[in-house]
């Protein structure tokens, strides 16, 4: 029976993990930020190439000695390296009346194992994983560089298969979380469960101390998860919007607009940019080929390579309607303060 | 700024409110053995004729003198009594190739009038409603009766619909919530909001005292809502599968199984039975028909009186695969007891 959990055995003085965000949102300093107030940071390091991982690695233990987490996503070199499937149709043909050149990267995705090399070769406190599980000789490999490890569920049954390969916490993301969706197994996709229950049915198989996510934006809500039985609660957007986050200027704009109530906070579970299920804010993009959600799509990380020119064009542009917006259910009550500001207000401290 | 809350006013011993469950669930033998334990039982009488209603007051009055619920569901005169609309192509060629005689019953639903009337003649603790929202004049006729007045919300906008016609609470119900869903607003269908995430932006905008739903299944799950900001915990699911649970054999043995591993316990929100938003247990129905749930099908109460002669020849035949198998997200976590059995359970007493 496990009874310490990343609170006690990592020292945190608030209950708050920084969820980890790919893609430029958690910038070293985002990170340390959260860190230095007694919270845990996470860099979102599954799109990032090993190199830059480590220099990032370098960079916020050069702003912070204490604890934080690095996040990769799981794939096989396969998944990562071939393309192995053409673009629908519906994209070419948005792309040719775009008139953007839907110029693909060498490769769909990073090789997982050159980025776990780096963990190894340049450890942090804690390492998390998403969108597939590790062998227990990783589990392994972490544990003797002195790293704890966190898996990420959507459902019980992947909770339970980090527990059991000796995981020290799971992640558990509800139905409600911004992003993507860190589980792998059919049942996530098919019923996704909203948080509370996610936790009771993950305790009544499991006790490995779980990180609640999903919809989490203020100190009751951090409360009610831990008095449902979670250690600690990782909270993402909330931080997209402080002064260390990195996202886009536009991106940014977009989540303050639902928060002073200049734009639908609407969001959804789509699979449309990426091939994976995730939450964003519905734009025209998410509308236009709604129909196409719920078709055979190429899987992540096939499509999420398909769509980065028009992500890219639309960034540029500086248009929201074809970019990813991601953001959680919680997304109306962000706010725009610094990492200070916010973990102040949402520890009472 | 209101203070007090259901608990307090109806004396309340336990933060327990066992949902109002139409279709005969809800027997007074149930309701009143809630009461009687210091909750609040709830008639699920939307579906039920007016002189049916006034009888089944009669019997939990005669089985408790605490406090108890009955609940309507609110719809026009208009869409009550027409069938304004034919039978999809699909489901007419289900009742051919089923050989069953898809008749009609002679109006889509009771009138809401009548049922209204009979809370006025023969009044209750509390009046709760769903499907839509009555005026601030009938509010007032029942509060002029002494009966408080409970509505249900999927968004924080219904919530505050509710407490600006001065509704004494608000049940606040969550996207994990089994059965039909009590809001009306179009944001209600197209981002069903998980509980944790209502209950948190329903605070932000108004003080009306709230009840929790959707996918509270244990102890732990209801001092949750409470730290959430709730008074009080509606469960319905947990209830099915109690001994005073007037659900039939069928029915509850599919629930039971989930419990037992027996039957996957996947739940979806679906139009498919009544045309309004409902959760329920994945079933071949379901599956067979699912490309036409996000079609444009006959709004409630026309699709559910249209469905009903295959679910009552299904329930004849006790074949649950086209019955609805109505369930919340928490559905594995049924146990098959006494309300009193699982009250002492829920409440540590």
């Amino acid at each position: 029976m496990s009874t310490d959990n990343l609170l006690t055995t990592l020292n945190l003085t608030c209950p708050i993990v920084q969820a980890p965000m790919a893609g430029g949102a958690t910038t070293p300093k985002l990170i340390a930020a959260v860190s230095n107030f007694g919270g845990l940071g996470s860099l979102g390091a599954g799109m990032t190439a090993p190199d830059t991982i480590n220099e990032q690695i370098n960079q916020i233990k050069a702003l912070t000695d204490k604890p934080f987490a690095v996040n990769l996503m799981v794939l096989s070199a396969a998944e990562s390296t071939t393309f192995d499937t053409s673009m629908p149709d519906w994209l070419s043909g948005y792309y040719q009346k775009a008139s953007i050149e839907p110029v693909l990267a060498d490769k769909p995705a990073q090789l997982f194992d050159e980025q776990f090399q780096v963990l190894l070769d340049n450890p942090v406190a804690v390492a998390s994983f998403t969108f597939g599980i590790i062998s227990q000789a990783q589990v392994d490999v972490l544990h003797a560089v002195g790293t704890k490890v966190v898996g990420t569920a959507n459902h019980p049954l992947e909770a339970k298969a980090w527990a059991d390969i000796g995981a020290d916490a799971v992640c558990v993301q509800g139905a409600e979380a911004g992003g993507h969706r860190g589980g792998w197994l059919a049942q996530s996709e098919q019923d996704p469960m909203g948080l509370l229950v996610l936790i009771s049915q993950t305790k009544a198989i499991t006790d490995v101390p779980l990180i609640a996510a999903g919809g989490i934006m203020t100190a009751d809500a951090i409360k009610a998860v831990q008095t449902a039985g979670a250690a600690l609660a990782q909270m993402g957007t909330v931080f997209l919007t402080t002064t260390e986050s990195g996202i886009s200027a536009t991106y940014k704009s977009e989540l303050l607009k639902v928060a002073n109530g200049q734009r639908d906070g609407r969001t959804r579970l789509t699979r449309l940019f990426s091939g994976k299920q995730a939450r964003g804010l519905v734009n025209d993009y998410l509308e236009q080929f709604a129909a196409y959600d719920n078709t055979s799509l190429p899987a992540y990380p096939q499509l999420n390579a398909m769509t980065k020119p028009m992500r890219a064009a639309a960034a540029q542009a500086s248009n929201p309607e074809y970019m990813s917006l991601w953001a959680g259910q919680g997304v109306s009550q962000v706010q725009a303060l610094s990492v200070h500001e916010l973990m102040t207000q949402l520890t009472g401290v």
